[in-house]
């Protein structure tokens, strides 16, 4: 790698537009974080399984965000800042008028109100097409919800847009957009990294309503003067194509080799490899990838540490509130691998990889009377493991390449027994991702890379220097052993308890009930 | 019914020598209890698994709980005593040298040493010979246990009894024992209420060393002056024959026609029914009935308030140490039923009835983010309870005899939230008894009736005048039909679970693990 002067070398904003808020940090050419300013999203569910926002929050939180992160750096180091850089949350969209009009809320990846519209035009053949399997995630099917319950929206949308263009357009004027950010509406013929118009026409939109695509890395535009007044910043600054937040954390990992993976272990749980070739699967899904012209295979797991969460809200100790919980944990340490024959089917937030199954519903088989609260948390975090190694080896056939590590984000890396269990179940040395920001960082290299700082505008070259790592977490070869006993038998639990969870999805739409609320998603 | 001058009528002693304890009461013939006294037995487990008493405890404990029942009973009254009836936990058997001497501890009924034993020896044939199916708790898989491991104690024997006959030994001199009582032992044609020497040979016992047989109410013998004496009681008191602890709780709540069933809510659950003919059945096994020349059959759940203790203890308050929780209960109350899709295989502490398996497990099937607590323990319940009602249906099925009313006993009746449940679970309305100490009243309505106080001495027409009940529950039609629904979908969990869970039954013999441990059973 090159050695970089980061002391007067250049500096850029990297933006992360999420579910819960928008973040803007400012980062050098060693990845390190010199300022941060952040501004909450609200949440809207006009009814159940709808989650929507304003879009008008999208721009406001990104720009107070960007705001309050200037004004934390020094004063000297502002007129350093080269590029602004942007990833968002996916699949999340909206429609506009020409001049940036909200014409309704967006409607988030989260929304779940497309049921009827996936399994009417969900199929293998658009599974091929876009690389997506049919699931509540892709903005087509929430689209085409649009196109038959608002057709009106439809019929007066200049633009239908996601996260990434509508910031791309407040700043520059320009409905532009990344491939590696549109990709995720479920829109492109995926090989050919464009819109598609038989998928389009599913969707009810056309391809004069979508932003122009650019190459993750491309120069969009220029802030305009007066954003910039506004942020006190004199200079020009170049708006650079961004991506995806799942694409963007790989690329703060530095995982942009194929035997490299990035493991996010947040609230749901998501990993994924770079790839040179379109590869489609059943355990992963396919996005354009922040590198141009690569793709990255992307394993979701939509139960991840909301399970953990969910716990310890409704089990653990209530002053901790669901967090954190040093107590449990050492009781779930205290455990054996597997704690004497308990095994759980973690679909309690529904399942993508690899089953791609909203009404899905978890199971926790095995119990005697020696189990208890240890027992049950250290079932929790092994199901997930196991589930994301059984995963991963299924993406290593597919792709024939062999994984050699993984990097690991998210909140789930602080927790030492996870992180031990995850990795024995793998089976592969976990190396930790310093920077809790991880998203916003790999933003802050695509646009640090457009800098040529490193010599070369290669995205690769600037996450090698960029990302930073704390410490590794080496397999267990005797534990690895008894989870791969352990995972073969909850690999079946999911076509064993299928027809069980299909009716108590039936039963339980005609007799609701709800003990706990699901509002932190 | 006669009416019965209580206040100076016939008393009975009638003995309970259980599991964790000897107790007396002396009752009147309105089934009244006049006084109590009670006797610890420690429990010692030599390996896990194994459970075990020093016989000479059923003895001290017996006779010491009798001795401070009297002592507690006003000075005129003593000479109101006319018998002495007996019940007993069934299938605990010790062998003894003709003067009572013990060749080694008893085996429990709870010891499960003779798994070997029972696959090989357990067969339909002997299920259909003496009722019983193979299984952990008859005593002739455990005696042939004992003839393999230890064949010099069975060759020194000169008896080989259970608790019943022990206890009579030492109140008479005489080695008899009640056919109600000796039945559970296993070696029984059951249909001709008499030891089988196929099922002898198997024990490796011979007719020598058993004890003599009499039916339930029949005079025994005449307790002992010296016994007597230390009692301060001066007049012949006889012993009566008795019965085993299950068919006594039948006795107490007067469960003596074939419509009318008993249920005890204890940490195991078992119901049962009289029945005038021999039947033996997948979902019950047959005993000998506390009515002469009647059959028991009984439903046995091995995991009732068991699992409910369990809950309270590894998830409730710890202040609580696993007793009732009034605000866990409402939260269960505050669910609906099937808490919104959960559904749970209760076999924590394996499964009786209707599959006879020592080493299943439980499972937990549904969850979604919106389960809680609350919801976990209802599931627990109604586990229990739509078990119970699915068991009780096929018994109506083997029987051709319909149910009308439930007559219920033991903890859980204490909890209203699981009396409800089981009511809408069952569909029958269900009244609870009074009388904490059930089984010991059934010994003492045995006693009672052989004092012809009623006029005569039929079991049946005491039993009538001395059970005692509370208050009853009725069965909402409309959460019946939910539990119908649900225990439909929980009635495939067992085969849909079957080899999950005896790969985790293996998993867990090479990787064992114990959070909790289960001193309580």
């Amino acid at each position: 790698m090159n050695k970089i002067n980061a002391a007067d070398g250049p500096l850029v904003i990297a933006v992360d537009s999420s579910t819960t808020s928008s973040k803007a940090i400012i980062v050098d050419a060693l990845g390190n974080v010199l300022a941060l300013g952040k501004r909450e999203i609200p949440l809207r569910t006009p009814q159940q399984g709808f989650g929507e926002h304003n879009p008008a929050h999208w721009w406001t939180s990104t720009n107070a965000a960007i705001a309050e992160a200037i004004s934390r750096l020094k004063m000297e180091d502002r007129g350093r800042i080269e590029a602004i850089g942007m990833t968002h949350q996916r699949e999340t969209f909206a429609p506009f008028t020409e001049d940036g009009t909200p014409l309704r809320n967006g409607i988030l990846w989260l929304d779940i109100r497309a049921a009827d519209q996936i399994k009417k035009y969900g199929t293998p053949e658009i599974h091929k097409l876009s690389g997506k399997p049919a699931d509540v995630t892709p903005a087509i099917y929430k689209m085409a919800w649009v196109k038959e319950h608002e057709p009106e929206i439809w019929s007066k949308a200049d633009k239908i847009v996601d996260v990434h263009a509508y910031l791309v357009y407040c700043l520059t004027g320009k409905w532009s957009d990344s491939v590696a950010a549109a990709d995720s509406l479920g829109l492109f013929d995926i090989e050919k990294l464009d819109y598609d118009e038989s998928l389009m026409e599913i969707a009810g939109v056309d391809r004069g309503q979508m932003a122009d695509l650019y190459q993750p890395g491309e120069v969009l535009g220029y802030v305009k003067k007066e954003v910039r007044d506004a942020w006190n910043i004199s200079k020009e600054i170049p708006v650079i194509a961004g991506l995806g937040d799942g694409q963007a954390a790989g690329i703060g990992a530095a995982a942009v080799d194929p035997e490299v993976a990035y493991l996010n272990m947040g609230t749901a749980v998501n990993a994924g490899v770079t790839s040179l070739d379109y590869q489609y699967g059943q355990v992963f899904r396919t996005l354009a990838g922040g590198v141009p012209n690569t793709y990255v295979l992307e394993i979701l797991q939509s139960s991840g540490a909301f399970l953990t969460t969910w716990f310890r809200r409704v089990f653990g100790n209530p002053a901790l509130q669901g967090g954190p919980d040093p107590e449990l944990e050492a009781l779930a340490a205290a455990r054996t691998p597997g704690s004497g024959g308990l095994v759980t089917l973690p679909y309690w937030n529904a399942v993508q990889s690899p089953y791609w199954e909203p009404i899905a519903r978890g199971g926790i088989v095995g119990w005697r009377g020696t189990h208890g609260p240890g027992s049950m948390y250290r079932s929790l975090l092994e199901a997930i493991s196991m589930e994301m190694a059984r995963s991963l080896r299924g993406m290593e056939e597919a792709t024939g390449v062999k994984l050699q590590t993984v990097r690991a984000m998210g909140g789930g890396v602080r927790s030492k027994l996870w992180r031990q269990i995850m990795t024995d179940a793998i089976g592969l040395p976990i190396t930790a991702c310093k920077e809790d920001e991880i998203s916003a960082l790999g933003a802050g290299v695509v646009a640090m890379a457009s800098t040529g700082v490193f010599g070369d505008t290669e995205i690769a070259t600037a996450a090698k220097n960029m990302a930073q790592f704390t410490d590794s977490t080496e397999p267990n070869e005797e534990n690895h052993k008894i989870y791969q006993e352990l995972g073969a038998i909850q690999g079946r639990l999911y076509s064993d308890l299928k027809e069980t969870n299909d009716q108590l999805h039936e039963f339980a739409r005609r007799y609701p009930d709800a003990e706990v609320s699901n509002e932190d998603d």
